[in-house]
């Protein structure tokens, strides 16, 4: 498939994809976006700045490259953009980048606490604990090389930026927007859990060993 | 009815079934499922693995046996099938299961606490409070063992698996999924109440008659 | 306009309102109930037991006298009948009664702690504290006897009945309904507010202003 | 465009803006409006008292002068009128104002209690915590000159008017809406943040590079 053509079907998926974010309540008005790198080049897909969601369709999605320059499209690109060119750019594996403000896991970023791994679910997607990042001022790489560092230490696919919110990262688009609702629907589990007491975290051999089915076997 | 008709009409209904569960919150993105025993054989329809909700269909239904082997559909049965097929194996008068992650009954597991008999509601559906069963690995017949172990104590079609989620039983798919609706209504609620103060128990007798009514009056 | 009219509009009217008891989560599965008196007659209109919200209509709502004695319908009446009957029975002003297990009035109600006046909201409807009724079970006219002898006593249209859930009451169903939407929505605020500190009440000289306008001077 | 022409936009885009206000579940039943100032004109469209939120259009909103007289339409103002119509005559730069009870905000106004600048999405758009306004009775100016005092010493475009609900203010109805939004999200976040320990306030320094550029570079 051609890059012309690969650009094409990443518009469409990015677009679909941020109703998703709103299907689970992860953002509200324009507050959260979703990118995808195009395969085999230094250009990424994402959401334009401050467009609502009702209004995302292809034509709108901005294409950059990975220095969050516009290549393609009428609208200014997300204000998250240079943090998600970062991570592409610094994690080859990387193809898809999420960033909402999602309640629940926000909150754990507000404390700088990490999510502990007290749920099989947190153990089959995250492999661990969901890692805290240092708190970044947008404007600069400060975002992204916050992001980058803090996963390389993880098996992780959030992490909770502090007093900002979640950033999740996948193979793709999609699977990067799986992570960040399973990073709020665990952080708000996990949140009730401790509610009203303290949940026993998975032992370290059992986390290892739901991790590896879950990447391994689960799914078609 | 002969068996062709009967799963027919189940991969139907447990394909619609799942609705219920997206409705009232109780998965995300793949998170859970349903099955129903094939009334007469040794047989179940279930959920596929790692498939969207919105992908559901009677087609994308899958047949297994009681162990878990796949006996008709083209798509890998849901990871938990192991754990949906012992308990069939080991409780006869069981239709339907149920499993999902939602949120508040799946605190109450984190933290291994039984959802006190606290509210009429409680009473009515479940009898008594809403036990406990042990933290178990997915891959063998653990989970299935420690639900039906659990569930032969209680009047409960809801167990606590700990750690992890709840399952539900029922004479029927829809029965199970009334119960999967059912536990996390109260575990939120008692939840909700626990978190200003401790609400009193309902008496043994109490519970005992409303749990009769429920079960012989109450519907059509 | 004739008892026949009457009761085909108020068949309606009822199966239409139950709708607003889903679209605000005040209810699960199938357990809530709108019920209508009949004016001028000695009859109610009341959804049937154990129905779906998805499947009631206009032809699905049952008639009654008020000793909840089914005249006109094809199904069982609600198995809370009796206690909507009751306080048809007793208090000639009320024209619609709502029962639901809505989940943050049903947390006041198992504490068995009234809701403090504490938001201008709650002074506009409820006109105080909106109070607890006793534990009572169903089968007999307990329930509908707790209902009656706390209303009496107050301005609130809505009671908590104990370990059980709210009874509102209105001067017709729509009011009814109302109270319960709102008594939920006052619940969950204040729970939210109790939970980080201790909202001051309202002084009475103010709840009496407040009451005074918003059942006088509010709406068309 | 000529004033009849105005008028007629904005009775449009004030009914349109309540769907935000159900869509993201800021108010309940009838309890909240949106209006917005007639641009050159000493006149605001606002929504009218008590009606419900599906059977709000462009012809049922109604236009008062700047005192909250009827000018134009067949129902009564809200009963906020007098509240909003304040905020125009004293607060030139305002073009829309929205009242909710929304329920986290209002946890807050309940306890009295201004809402930290603990997040960078509170820093964004209310450059600093969001204030509490006075305890004022409906009836006269209490309550617009309560909310134009708080504001008047803030860069917060909302306040929480104490035992009552949020206000918010904006250059037009819209930048109102978003900040009733925004208002409810934050203090759910920080409500939750707060629930299982203190979350660090972000640096004046900091709270200031945030707002400057979110409201200078930030959209299209």
């Amino acid at each position: 498939m051609g890059a012309v053509d690969s650009v094409k079907n990443l518009r469409q998926t990015v677009a679909d994809l941020h109703r998703e974010l709103t299907r689970y309540g992860l953002v509200i008005w324009t507050a959260g976006n979703v990118s995808a790198r195009v395969p085999g080049e230094d250009l990424m897909v994402i959401k334009p700045s401050g467009v609502s969601y009702d209004d995302l369709s292809p034509d709108t999605m901005v294409v950059t490259d990975l220095h969050g320059n516009l290549v393609e499209g009428d609208l200014a690109p997300s204000s998250d953009t240079a943090a998600h060119a970062y991570v592409y750019r610094h994690m080859p594996e990387v193809g898809g980048v999420v960033h909402t403000h999602s309640p629940y896991a926000t909150a754990w970023a507000a404390r700088g606490e990490p999510i502990p791994c007290v749920l099989t679910m947190i153990a089959d997607e995250f492999g661990g604990e969901i890692p805290v990042g240092p708190f970044a001022l947008i404007g600069d790489d400060s975002i992204g090389r916050g992001i980058v560092e803090t996963l390389r230490d993880s098996r992780s696919p959030a992490v909770l930026m502090r007093s900002h919110g979640p950033f999740t990262v996948g193979r793709d688009a999609r699977s990067a927007v799986k992570a960040a609702v399973m990073v709020e629907d665990v952080a708000r589990t996990v949140h009730f859990a401790h509610q009203l007491g303290t949940p026993a975290a998975i032992d370290a051999a059992a986390v290892d060993r739901l991790y590896e089915r879950y990447q391994n076997v689960y799914g078609q």
